[in-house]
């Protein structure tokens, strides 16, 4: 006769399965960090779940700086408990590892192209435009550092308009900003954008072919989930949210 | 009667020959700047030859922004003309053409540990030592900006301490900063390091385990060169170029 293996209890089954919980990956972010939202576009574009953890970093948490010690978002920590921190290192081990959706580039100069244009948006804009106005806009604020000071609000709003000059001047040459792919140069700095732009300091109508390229951005369904985030008191322009801005 | 290809008039070949240059990967560098040096010394390592071009990015110089429009060394032009900006990028995308000497450790993970430690480097180490001492020490003479700030400079000094104590804490784990294998990540380090002990301000007496780290990076050939530099004016102090400091 077939030995026939016992069932497990169902009764103990359901508690189990009610205390149970699957594990999935987390991504400790800010509101607005463009490191954090070029994370979260590169999860939507590979279709990745995950869940949002929102990391005051200036608090110092012990157990957020045991997972990266430089105490900086984003984190993401994979379901079997590994950590990896930085937006560009997150962004390049999950483009590695579900390579299914290529946003790299193909060969070495391909990809080197692709990183110019995120270097470019992580060093060059974060210095020029982010510091200048989400820093002194609205992390000031959360900081209790005082008011914002108005000759850095004048030099972001006049060094974005170098920016999306050669954002324009690269779209005039190319469909996306690194090639003829839409690309993680495209996500870094639409992440980047998206966060002057809830604070309505994008001079879109300035630069039309930009904003052409912006609206483009728009339009993914990887995008889209992250504008519908609302910052504590700080309310977007109307046109934020707005495909067809 | 088999058809005799004419030989080239030899006197025109010998004047073609002294005339003719065979082209040279160029890397337009500045002295203390720590991307360029990272970048040297993946050139060294990989046994590429290369021509050193001082690029002084305060000039603008019109010929180098067409290289690189962000105006910033260091730049590699490789013989084929091809333009590639960013020290992280070209170590990368050297790393990718040349692979018989891994720089990057073996599959996602162990490249984006390899990558956090490298953007440890390149922007928290950057921000908090570099700028406090080096960028007010030599850049601002140069520069003809003034006097260094004595509070930058005490910061920076402090600072120093925090990264010295955490490459220890990685060594004494570790047989390398990234792992058990020489990496970029050792690269980016020793190159940061190697342009504050320059001026003398790394206090290596008080952390042993990262000081024999340091002396086990200028073992290698690749860095030997480098330690060579002389910055006009500024003279480095003793131990610099010593392997035994």
């Amino acid at each position: 006769m077939k030995k026939i293996m016992p069932r497990p209890n169902r009764v103990y089954c359901t508690w189990a399965w009610l205390l149970y919980k699957e594990p999935m990956r987390i991504l400790y972010h800010l509101w607005l960090s463009p490191s954090s939202r070029k994370v979260r576009i590169v999860l939507g574009e590979k279709k990745l779940e995950f869940e949002l953890q929102l990391e005051k970093t200036w608090d110092r948490r012990e157990g957020f700086l045991r997972l990266n010690p430089a105490g900086e978002v984003p984190v993401l920590v994979e379901t079997n408990g590994t950590a990896i921190s930085g937006g560009q290192v997150i962004s390049e081990y999950l483009d590695e590892l579900h390579p299914s959706l290529n946003l790299m580039g193909n060969g070495p100069l391909e990809r080197a192209e692709v990183r110019r244009i995120c270097l470019w948006f992580d060093e060059k804009f974060y210095a020029e435009v982010i510091q200048n106005l989400v820093t002194e806009k609205v992390m000031k604020r959360f900081l209790k550092q005082g008011v914002p000071d108005s000759n850095a609000i004048r030099a972001g709003k006049s060094n974005i308009c170098h920016h999306l000059a050669y954002i324009s001047y690269l779209v005039e040459r190319r469909t996306w900003l690194a090639g003829e792919a839409f690309s993680l140069a495209d996500i870094s700095a639409g992440s980047h954008l998206s966060c002057v732009d809830y604070l309505g300091d994008v001079p879109w109508s300035d630069y039309p072919l930009a904003k052409d390229w912006y609206a483009r951005i728009k339009l993914r369904p990887s995008f889209r989930t992250l504008l519908q985030d609302l910052i504590p008191g700080v309310q977007p322009p109307k046109h934020y949210q707005d495909l067809d801005f």
